[in-house]
């Protein structure tokens, strides 16, 4: 069997945490680094034999793979090619994992920049919340070359329960887009329709029973129509990030040519509602852009 | 045991078929009338003890229960209200079921026009195709009175795995436009971002596996998926019949003041794959007007 690499992991947030402490329960040779470096201490004290490092490079110094885990997009590239970033401290050869969720565009620009420093690079967004993230039942689609994608993938599956290989670079960031797109059309043509129910009158509750039967069935339903009725909207998934995934996907698709009439349609909702105040609120607030609540 | 009501069933089709055979066998008392009566004497000769009449009129005389399931509004007020009709047979008291996909309006005014000659109705129209009618698995939706629905209930049972009541007549009708038109619209926006994984030269089996893990799943995506990237269009529910729920769905919003914009502008998709000539193609060639295959 093969040696086992070595991990640097940057960025210890709300998914961070969870995510680095099931790599360092699969036995994993772990250094941490964050921006808060009380964090990274806190989390090395749980865990026996995590090193805290001072900086991105000092933690990759001790690392074959990278892993960052950070907001958006600057951050990635800050943390991965600026001042102290971890491709200062990383080995030729060294393979540099962005679990972060950011514009492909920008992935593939950090990508290039890598590569001139032979550094391997794939983009490897999750989908799932923090419960996912604590159980490794995350959903995790990576762009990048296949032998890339091979090596990363025995540390991803210690993190999640599905990962797929989606593409060359920026191909993960681009899946999560879409899948996010559909979600976020998804809810908001719930939002229409379950302001019909109420406005008709009818049985709310045999509406949402005969939907979740049948051809009316998904995800979203599940989790937004109670939401959504009882005009509650405590955040799972804040209404401002559903908004700028949807923005991202539109302007992806738009430098392929490719119009998305109804996602820009709910881009216009989901901007609605962001203009009334909802934006840190949970996306089922798209109702609220549909018909006020009183 | 009170004793157990008679029952008529106008309309033996694809779906009519299947619903009164499980309705005799639950042991009611059936007569049957079909427009075509051959399909009807077939029927009878499957099934013992269950009668063939001629007109509406006469297999409504031996009724207590008259259940209708026929194509579209104007065949059910000419089979209840017509010359020959089962009003002129069902006696006062008796209870109209109407199991046929009509627009609620239209449900009203024969509710209306029934109730005029003492003789209840209920609209209970069904959800799934004919594998869920044969192993009566449907979803069955009633707008009535609640001792109407309650009267109605177990024969229903017969035939349905969930029966609910959605509302005052003309609701169950509602109940379904609403489902079906979310149906559509999901399948609108899968058709949409499906275009634009394989515009961005996606893997597009990671694709739709990622979205079935989470936030993106849906009936539409479950169903749809494959026939959309196969462009493979079987009739399971044609498009042309998608299109008229939709627009019943938009005129009777717009009688309640309600606005769809979503719904509307997937019309907009589904009419025009209609015009590409795809109406009688299953609902998932919507994509044909997202992006016309090659």
């Amino acid at each position: 069997m093969a040696k086992r690499e070595r991990v640097a992991f940057l960025g210890l947030g709300i998914m961070g945490k969870p995510m680095a402490a099931n790599v360092c329960r699969h036995g994993y040779e772990l250094t941490v680094w964050n921006r808060t470096r009380a964090k990274a201490e806190a989390f090395s004290e749980l865990h026996r034999g995590v090193e805290v490092a001072d900086t991105p490079a000092a933690a990759a110094a001790e690392a074959d793979l990278v892993v960052t885990m950070v907001p958006d997009g600057p951050e990635v590239e800050a943390v991965l090619l600026g001042p102290d970033g971890a491709a200062e401290g990383l080995h030729a050869g060294g393979l540099a994992i962005d679990m972060s969720t950011i514009a492909p565009t920008q992935t593939r620009k950090i990508a290039t920049a890598l590569s001139q420093r032979d550094i391997h690079f794939i983009d490897a967004p999750v989908t799932g919340s923090r419960p996912k993230a604590e159980d490794a039942t995350l959903t995790i689609m990576v762009g990048g070359e296949k032998r890339d994608f091979d090596r990363a993938k025995p540390l991803l599956d210690a993190m999640g329960a599905l990962v797929v290989h989606a593409g060359p670079v920026g191909h993960g960031e681009m899946v999560k887009l879409v899948n996010n797109t559909a979600a976020a059309i998804n809810a908001a043509a719930l939002a229409e329709m379950l302001n019909l129910a109420v406005k008709a009158d009818l049985n709310t509750t045999a509406v949402v029973d005969v939907m979740a039967s049948g051809s009316g069935a998904s995800t979203m339903l599940t989790l937004k129509a109670g939401p959504m009725l009882d005009r509650a909207y405590a955040p799972l998934f804040k209404l401002e990030h559903m908004l700028k995934d949807v923005r991202h996907c539109i302007n992806e698709a738009k430098a392929l040519g490719v119009d998305l009439p109804i996602a820009r349609l709910a881009e216009s909702l989901y901007a609605k509602a962001d203009e009334a105040g909802y934006g840190e609120d949970d996306f089922a607030a798209v109702i609220e852009a549909v018909s006020p609540g009183s």
